[in-house]
């Protein structure tokens, strides 16, 4: 994709590392695509003029590529993949919305029918950007994502995006125990010593205290300016709200040695007191917290009886921290859990961002020049193999479900050195491949546990076994892969038999 | 693609600026692959230990990258596209062999299928390197590649891999005329002013004599030493034989400024005597010629009346031409002439070529480490959509082969505000995708002219019309875009007659 288009946008700086940058023979800036909003905009504009040839919906499945800075778990998350990706053009914001409901339902149809249990849950709009969005997740305890859902009601959101609770005052010491809650007004701020006790857990366990009556100072370059952030011991600061709360294109942990030149101590004794020339800002859970333990900006040294309002000057505070297990449900109230899953598809609704940066108009009823309201929408297709294994899979290989299965049937002539065994076989592929069928023949001159085994471990989600004692009854076998369940059929019924077997595996998933 | 790889085969030079080039986050150097041997033979030589394990073909569809100087015509030549590639490995050269024509056999199987007349011709190794080649050529007037093919027998091959006559002493003045040769032995070389005269053109016709009677002297560099290539006038200097005779890695027309350093005469007027310290190579063509017109390395100055035995120091002849019209058929000897055809197709036997390069090693019966003898095998998949169309199209638009059409059927519903004809429409729609058919269905509120315009133009092999007036007698329409021949069926039979006509058109493509 040419650069030019990236800068219209700008996300050629704001993309980073991941876009994967390159020159051709002429000298010119390209990257390799790592999503297509600005080359689909771009063909919009040029093509279409009038509100009568809306709405449209553009797709394609593709390869992109995403510079991972750790690519990891094979197809599960490669440098290069394979997606589909769909762009939503409408006349106006409502038509949009319908658009991306059509396609979200689209996508429940699509997981549906692979057979995959899903949920699709709140996201952040990250660096695709747009008004709201939505991830599908595959439930899996391997998956990297982690997503907060509510123990009562339907809300689902991914942990980055999910909201924890602001504005009302949240006591850390709720968790901590009462007795330090009655004697936090009294006590004066003291210093102590905490040789070498630098992570939470270790100064907890020193001053025997538990990590809710911590405060974490977390030093920060956002844009290249120094802010301090303020979390609770057992909170984990979310860069996503942190760069919204500050309205920063990036926030970066401080490194030791600039902890050092901002704080005058090193790094695991930074605190707010003392600090100048940069912004403190706190999470909302930390607000109005008594009798807390902090550091003092000196090596080896803590403050106890910290009470922030009391102690610290914090310019504001925000939602600053990852949503955990307990937490209220935003939408209802009650305690959330911690789910795990796999992304494997993405909805977002843009609005008119892409078409602003990008000057993309069509002429409306009045002949006005209006910008394209928008949606887009991805699956990662090459990921959805993995992640599909990650939830069907036993002991002795992959479980394929039928609408997913790389060959629906696995044909397994048991006897290869038998003509008749091997006349037999080669018919019913045959049979089966002028039907339309997908079929995996093995072929190979193998013991039969060799193939089977193999069998087992490919996954087809049924294999027809062919041996000599049940051709000798006029029959052969068709064992269902899930269930390790075998039927003999005669060989007269073999190929309307197995025929039916995949159009109906196919029917149930379409459910 | 690692560098690593390509550096162990000398590609990551060899390849020049075609190779795209990029460095990951961590800087380490990739390229995007323009074809995957060192890949493949990367992955072979770890996972296959013994003659066992052989003969595989491992193959893929997949996006390539490369860098054309000039991208063009669309998919028929842009710098990124789809291909099928396939690598076979077998234990001896014999079984590379018979992989090799029964990949031959596959494609021919293949692009016959597709309804594409083609010709399979010698051809050069080029980049891929090898013992020996084939292309597929789609034959097209507007074909970017030459093909020499024999007015007698089959012999056919790329331009640039046809091999001229040699050895025999060909005399140029056959064409010139019978009085040149008859004078050519007793006139001694002189020197004439031809001012301002520099190519064939302008001197042969300022001299009154036939371009087969003068010798082009080119200044070229192989590998930065100077040569001096003598061809005919009426020949072409075939770059990659010249470089094969040289063998030298690169070889380039020396600039105008490099030419007056080594000749001391501007561009036009080179020639073989009094050049020193510059190898003097020439076409066979020329071997033994007489009273010819050469260059005399002084500005607006020939010589003529030159016997190149007896004035020329030719340190060796060699095939260094282009093959042309009416030159003798390599196998028969007959004239041949020129085709055009674009290339949609190439195999390859590589021998060990890359097994050597890369020490990719089994081992044998008798436990003894062996070279993988290889062969390769692609499918430029993108471009055979355009070299389809540049077979099969009228004024009208696109003829898509069945085989290779996007929508086997085009439906039109004539009168789409008319519910008769939308139901109808629907029906046939639902039943046609419940069979699996391809059918695209134009549900678009247009005038029937534009509707029939578009379907010509898409070019699907047949559009199936619904309109009131055949409605009412219980008919709908079939037209086949082709012969532009239309039939009336009955709406009850309809979906079987499609399904069908689909059927037959396909096994009409399988012959």
């Amino acid at each position: 994709q040419p650069s030019e288009l990236w800068k219209e946008t700008g996300r050629w700086q704001q993309y980073g590392k991941e876009l994967v940058r390159l020159r051709d023979r002429h000298d010119r800036d390209f990257c390799l695509g790592p999503t297509h909003e600005e080359v689909v905009t771009d063909l919009v504009r040029k093509e279409i003029r009038s509100y009568r040839q809306l709405p449209i919906n553009l797709y394609q499945i593709q390869t992109k590529f995403r510079d991972e800075i750790r690519p990891r778990f094979g197809v599960m998350r490669g440098r290069e993949f394979i997606m589909k990706d769909a762009y939503s053009f409408d006349a106006n914001l409502d038509g949009a919305k319908i658009n991306y409901q059509k396609m979200y339902d689209a996508y429940c149809a699509i997981f549906t029918r692979l057979g995959l249990q899903f949920r699709p849950v709140e996201a952040d709009t990250g660096l695709i950007g747009g008004a709201s969005s939505h991830e599908f997740m595959v439930l899996a305890k391997t998956g990297e994502e982690a997503i907060i859902a509510c123990t009562t009601c339907q809300y689902a959101a991914n942990v980055e995006r999910a909201p924890c609770a602001g504005g009302e005052r949240t006591t850390p010491v709720g968790r901590g125990g009462d007795a330090i809650v009655s004697t936090s007004t009294v006590l004066s701020m003291e210093k102590v010593k905490t040789p070498g006790q630098k992570s939470v857990e270790e100064v907890s366990a020193f001053l025997k205290v538990s990590p809710q009556q911590l405060i974490k100072t977390l030093i920060y370059l956002a844009d290249d300016k120094p802010v301090a952030v303020l979390v609770r011991g057992d909170h984990q600061v979310n860069e996503i709200k942190l760069r919204k709360a500050l309205n920063a294109a990036f926030v970066t942990l401080a490194s030791a040695n600039e902890i050092v030149k901002l704080t005058g101590a090193p790094c695991g004794f930074s605190g707010p007191i003392g600090l100048s020339g940069i912004e403190i800002i706190g999470d909302h859970a930390i607000h109005g917290a008594t009798d807390m333990v902090i550091g003092a900006n000196e090596a080896d040294t803590h403050y106890i009886h910290l009470n922030i309002d009391r102690d610290v000057q914090v310019a504001r505070y925000a939602d600053l921290r990852n949503a955990q297990e307990g937490d209220p449900c935003p939408q209802c109230g009650k305690p959330v859990f911690i789910d795990r899953g796999i992304e494997v598809g993405h909805v977002f609704l843009l609005g008119s961002k892409y078409s602003k940066e990008m000057k993309a108009t069509f002429l409306d009823e009045k002949g006005e020049e209006q910008l394209f309201e928008m949606g887009c929408y991805g699956i990662g297709i090459s990921r959805i193999m993995a992640a599909s294994i990650e939830q069907n899979y036993d002991d002795k290989g992959i479980v394929w479900p039928a609408a997913m299965a790389p060959f629906v049937f696995h044909l397994v002539p048991v006897q290869d050195q038998s003509e008749q065994v091997m006349g037999i076989a080669k018919q019913i592929y045959a049979d089966l491949m002028a039907k339309g069928m997908s079929v995996l023949f093995d072929d190979r001159q193998e013991r039969p546990g060799v193939k089977f085994h193999d069998a087992d471990l490919l996954g087809a989600p049924y294999q027809i076994v062919i041996g000599e004692k049940n051709l000798k009854q006029g029959f052969i076998e068709v064992k269902e892969r899930k269930t390790g369940v075998a039927t003999r059929i005669s060989v007269e019924q073999a190929i309307e038999h197995l025929f039916q077997l995949s159009v109906s595996s196919q029917q149930k998933a379409n459910g």
